[in-house]
């Protein structure tokens, strides 16, 4: 079958990163950034989010050689969305030391009439309501993925409950699981968050990989172990590219599919993080996808 | 083939321990316990070891029925070997609160004539002047693999470097490769281990499982996840007990022999935390290590 179209609806950011050995200014990220380029290698990407007028046009045409669709990609007076982070020795943990919302402050999603027919949806890190809007426009999409984050986690946690009725796959960090589900034990907190809604729950893991929950599976897979990390952002929006726009193939999403999709999701975070922004994804084709798949194959199997 | 006989040597202990939810008080432990009790359930085992006059004749007993050698195992005047340890909610981290070495001070590993012949070593973690010793009382070993420890790679560093070049397998935690390499990067952290002798390099990973490293492999195990861990306290040498006495049925020490063996070492390893000292393992068959074998199976294949 062809690709399913998938729309992602989140961040584009300009990002400052000062890790242990480098340091990067105006790196183009944000969530639907990385998702979208991730998942442009599996199947039709169409992006929901705002730039202000300083996003290099250079950039834009980037994602359109890739075929992402920017139609629902509003261009606002103001500037772009702005992270500053700086990495710890310890590349899991990382402080926030400046964020400009710029125009990201007022965003409201709204879907150009052509993604509304959209099959696949990500529903990346923002707040649930505008989660909820995007999900009202969409007529009938097969699939629902969705990320969150500790913030929306205490301060829009109604919204929160109410979007993750709507979720057949939520993707989310350790902490954040064992924060939405009050309980810091990954199969007890998993199993509270099913009860929730989703029928898939994918716990991410930073350099220990992802496991997966289901009503009747688990599943884990380790992160690729790389010798030189150079910048870990957007790693886990890079697995959910790779994830959805792996299942965005398929005919159904079966447990298969889901585990085979994260495989794909872990390969794609595997390549991203060894260069900063998505760098290194600019220079890949299919063939080094699936080459890093079958190491992932060799360095699981027994 | 049937499987070769296996030396342990190692300390045996009594452990009083403290969890966020339970506490226990002279739990009989100590690396080569089980190591012992672990790798009996694949082949024949034989202890090196010491405890004294304290230690119960009914574990003594236990040990027997389970096939387990205690030739080698000096019974002492004086107490056995005791440690106390409180785990944090975070039961990956851990305060030795007091420690007795009592009869253990003055332990000098002695092989029995009968025990020079084994094909199978295990040096559990003692200082490597003893282990070295060992290694010197055996005849022809086809195999030997080790643990160690921060305190020996701190303080006894010289014999421990003269030991691995005579270590086939050598099996650490994370933190203890970190600093018996220099790199706190996990590739080159092995690659500098193996550049020091052994040919393959397993590094324990706590609750994120195991991962292994020799010339031409990479391969990962995750922890199986368990709902509740009730004693995480001796399962990096119970991991060992699976890995190597699956190992003893092996004709060659393949690296696929490696990689099932580092199943078999995470399958005995995800019983022993279910319950205190290695009470777990009294109520198994080889049934169920087929059974949480198959799980793994499950939760690892795509």
């Amino acid at each position: 079958m062809s690709a399913s179209r998938i729309v992602v609806v989140g961040s584009l950011a300009f990002d400052n990163i000062e890790t242990p050995r480098a340091k990067v200014d105006l790196a183009v990220g944000g969530a639907a950034s990385y998702f979208a380029v991730a998942a442009s290698f599996f199947a039709p990407v169409a992006v929901v989010g705002v730039v202000g007028r300083d996003f290099p046009q250079a950039e834009l045409d980037f994602f359109k050689a890739r075929g992402i669709d920017l139609e629902g990609l509003e261009i606002a007076d103001g500037q772009t969305f702005r992270w500053t982070g700086r990495y710890h020795e310890n590349m899991n943990l990382r402080d926030t030391l400046d964020l400009q919302l710029n125009v990201f402050a007022n965003f409201s999603p709204k879907l150009p009439a052509a993604y509304r027919t959209a099959d696949i949806c990500f529903l990346a890190n923002i707040d649930p309501a505008l989660q909820l809007k995007v999900l009202s426009e969409l007529e009938r999409p097969r699939l629902v993925a969705a990320d969150t984050m500790n913030h929306w986690i205490e301060n829009a946690h109604d919204n929160l409950v109410k979007l993750l009725k709507r979720v057949e796959i939520l993707v989310i960090n350790d902490q954040e699981a064992f924060q939405l589900s009050g309980s810091d034990n990954i199969i007890r907190a998993s199993r509270r968050i099913l009860e929730m809604g989703p029928r898939h729950v994918i716990i991410k893991r930073g350099e220990y990989g992802a496991i997966h929950f289901s009503a009747d599976s688990v599943f884990a897979v380790p992160a690729y172990p790389l010798e030189e990390v150079v910048d870990p952002t957007g790693a886990g929006d890079t697995f959910a590219g790779g994830l959805i726009g792996y299942l965005a193939k398929q005919p159904e999403v079966t447990t298969a599919a889901v585990r085979k999709g994260m495989v794909y999701g872990s390969v794609m975070a595997s390549m991203v993080v060894e260069d900063f922004s998505f760098d290194r994804l600019r220079k890949i084709d299919e063939s080094d996808i699936e080459k890093r798949y079958n190491q992932f194959v060799a360095l699981t199997q027994f």
